[in-house]
């Protein structure tokens, strides 16, 4: 059962996310409209359901036949999108209302964003839609994504998706198309689901973690708000996400005075005090990030890895000086330098020049003099992982030009299979080149990696505290 | 003058950058072994002095005539660099000093990183190198990089070096090599010059940092640094570095006391208090950078831009997302929202839809629809820096498939252009491909890129402090 809606309201939800099929109002033929690249994206990704273009001055559209209005097209239409000027759109959402459609996204702007006029077009606009039993995504948003069908909504020229763990929710409707055009463009990590809500004029952030929390593939929410309009309810939804041990990774627009000013103008939100905001996050062992590359860091963390058992952090490194800044990083993020047992160290000890001496944080430099890279990698990581005092690891490797060497990965692989309760953890420095495809390679097996080691820390801290989250709110109860 | 050093002991620490011939002992012919790729990197990267090979088993490498010993060398050697096992360097030490040789690097560990036995042995090599008045960079450790003669005692396979005006100072060997890779393969800003110190032995930072105080082509100094040997010395040169306007930005290993103790084993080197080290820096108007990340987006708003004459930042944004986003940086970071003069937003407003309203952060939509994105864009940056109440300015810019006039960057070289005195920042979100080739074009302008509005936002400010800390402190003496 789910807590946060009612069934027939999340059937609705799931109406944006799984249509069947599409209208388009406001389709064109020309290239760089929004409702242009909205079509050509259907196309192109293949959206899996029918698609119906609206425009009463074609006749088709990419070869798809078009319509003059949603209420001409003959077959059941599951969603609307709707990409034409604001003065229009109450008249298309009568229209919807008169076909019996129940999910509209409204791409357009010229809203509560948009001075007086805008705020009473989007109250007259609600009020149509609420009488016919409309929920509407947006407006000034773009939209829906979803990689498992390939239905889309926005206007953005989206490339290939990659099917992935990660949903996303964000605020905002240029940024959710940028931010989701930056995520699939760096990271290996995939996303469920994203959903633009542009002014958050009816569907909110609630409705969409209600469905997130059904959503067999999602497993981790990253989300970008300006405001929250159902304290409550949200609460009451994350609660239901720490159930099912679901992180939500919350980027907050609006924390300072002149944020909240900004976001007014924006958005419409009222954005709150940050204070209050933060004790209510913590309180349901929401992550919060510091901006976006935290959110990015954090989800590949929770996307890739199991949680640790405790704070312990075993640290593995090509250099002395990574060592001693990972050392740095996990004192300032709350992980503690694992001890690891005298046994452990001295099987090393025996594996080293007599002059060299080995201690933790593993600088793997006198392994690497007597057995080389890969193998003194691969000595010092499982000494690492076995040792019972290890919860969690680091590995600092270096990208140098001229070592193929340092390219041989196969050694975090194994690892990997060997201790698979202990997250890892890699970040590489050198050559851009070089480190590129290596942490194309180790993310595809699932190991997070990261070019700058605070950061490569810092995300298994956070790993740590929803794990700690957990144990202490959720698995006591 | 030179306050930090004498003129005969600055002219020994300027042979290692700039020496006329250099002598490799440890020359190899072997792929992979240091002693080779130095010699190698030396021959590609076109070195412009003599490059004398030591090697008693070869006769030639490369072909350079080798000589069995550095005393066995008919010509000058102004600098000697030593990559041969730790126990056979004080040998050679021995032998520069019979030929007069002032500058030694030496690449070789094994030492008070190493034990006891290390200890002893670096202890002992001092002692024969001061008895002949021969100055150590190192022992364990890359060494040097000049890109104006192409010198460099590194033994990371290098590719092309670009000439810039940033220098960089790095105790420990191998981090400061890839560090150098890393920031030379990200980096569109070049290094000055590279000094890796390594265990720090004998020449220390004050030196290097007085060497680059005279150093006409270094406007900026990034360091990395575990233990100050010389706090004295250090602070004198520091402030001498205020009085040229070189702004030095230290990234500091061993600020905890787990990584205090990582670096003890490491370079050997005390770390200190933090709270000590940071009120030092701060008394000098040193810049204190996180991570290294921090490090780089520092450097190059230093490198690219002018001091701004205060703190009152306009915000020129693609999406009120990103508004929101750079008003909260600019209020974390110490920074303040402009406040836009009326007469620039009622220029604005005329240009807009009637419906939309402007403010600062400027949104640029409104006036995209009416003009498009590069004229909008044009509009709002030429308004925002042309109004006396802003000091500096942030771009926010998206890069989105299929929206080729996004990458229409010449607003900002126009702007750049007419407001030379106004520091300009862009943050870029969006598809990465699109992005890094915008980032290229732009910063060829010398305008900073980042892609990360809060890096982008923090980095002004940090440019601003500087300036606050030469008013308060350097100018007003």
């Amino acid at each position: 059962m789910n807590l946060g809606l009612q069934s027939e309201e999340l059937e609705k939800i799931r109406l944006f996310f799984e249509p069947e099929s599409v209208a388009i109002v406001g389709a064109s033929r020309t290239p760089m409209k929004f409702g242009n690249t909205i079509v050509k994206n259907l196309i192109k990704l293949r959206y899996e359901g029918h698609i119906f273009p609206v425009n009463p001055n074609a006749d088709e559209i990419y070869g798809l036949k078009s319509y003059p209005s949603v209420s001409h097209i003959p077959k059941r239409v599951d969603v609307v999108v709707v990409a034409v000027p604001a003065s229009q759109v109450i008249e298309v959402i009568r229209d919807c209302g008169q076909k019996g459609v129940k999910a509209v996204v409204v791409i357009s702007s010229g809203f509560s964003e948009a001075g007086e006029e805008g705020i009473r077009r989007q109250r007259e606009m609600l009020s149509v839609a609420r009488g016919a039993g409309i929920r509407i995504v947006g407006p000034n948003t773009t939209g829906i994504l979803n990689p498992y069908n390939n239905f889309t909504s926005t206007f953005v020229d989206l490339k290939d998706l990659k099917k992935g763990t990660v949903a996303f929710i964000a605020q905002t409707g240029m940024f959710a198309g940028t931010m989701t055009e930056w995520i699939v463009s760096t990271q290996n990590f995939g996303f469920s689901k994203v959903a633009g809500l542009g002014n958050k004029s009816d569907v909110d952030d609630y409705e969409i973690l209600s469905y997130y929390a059904e959503d067999e593939v999602t497993k981790v929410i990253i989300m970008y708000i300006e405001g929250i309009k159902n304290g409550k309810r949200f609460i009451e939804v994350a609660q239901q996400l720490a159930k099912k041990r679901k992180p939500i990774i919350v980027l907050k627009g609006g924390r300072t005075k002149e944020g909240a000013r900004a976001a007014l103008s924006h958005t419409g939100s009222l954005a709150g005090s940050d204070e209050v905001f933060d004790a209510l996050l913590r309180q349901v062992g929401i992550i919060r990030a510091n901006d976006m590359e935290d959110m990015c860091d954090f989800a590949k963390m929770f996307a890739f890895q199991p949680l640790p058992r405790g704070d312990r952090l075993g640290i593995v490194s090509i250099s002395g000086g990574c060592a001693v800044m990972a050392a740095d990083a996990c004192a300032q993020s709350g992980l503690t330098v694992a001890k690891l047992k005298p046994q452990t160290l001295a099987k090393l000890e025996q594996r080293i020049p007599h002059w060299a001496r080995i201690d933790h944080p593993l600088d793997v430099e006198p392994l690497v003099e007597t057995m080389g890279f890969t193998e003194g990698f691969r000595i010092a990581l499982n000494a690492a992982l076995g040792d019972e005092n290890v919860d969690c690891c680091l590995v600092s490797l270096g990208a140098m030009g001229g070592w193929s060497e340092l390219r041989d990965i196969d050694f975090l692989l194994e690892a990997r299979e060997r201790y698979p309760e202990k997250p890892l953890s890699v970040s590489i420095i050198g050559r851009k080149d070089i480190y590129e495809q290596m942490a194309h390679d180790i993310e595809q097996a699932s190991i997070p990696v990261y070019f700058n080691i605070s950061r490569a820390v810092n995300s298994l801290a956070v790993l740590f505290k929803y794990k700690q989250y957990l144990a202490e709110v959720v698995d006591d109860v």
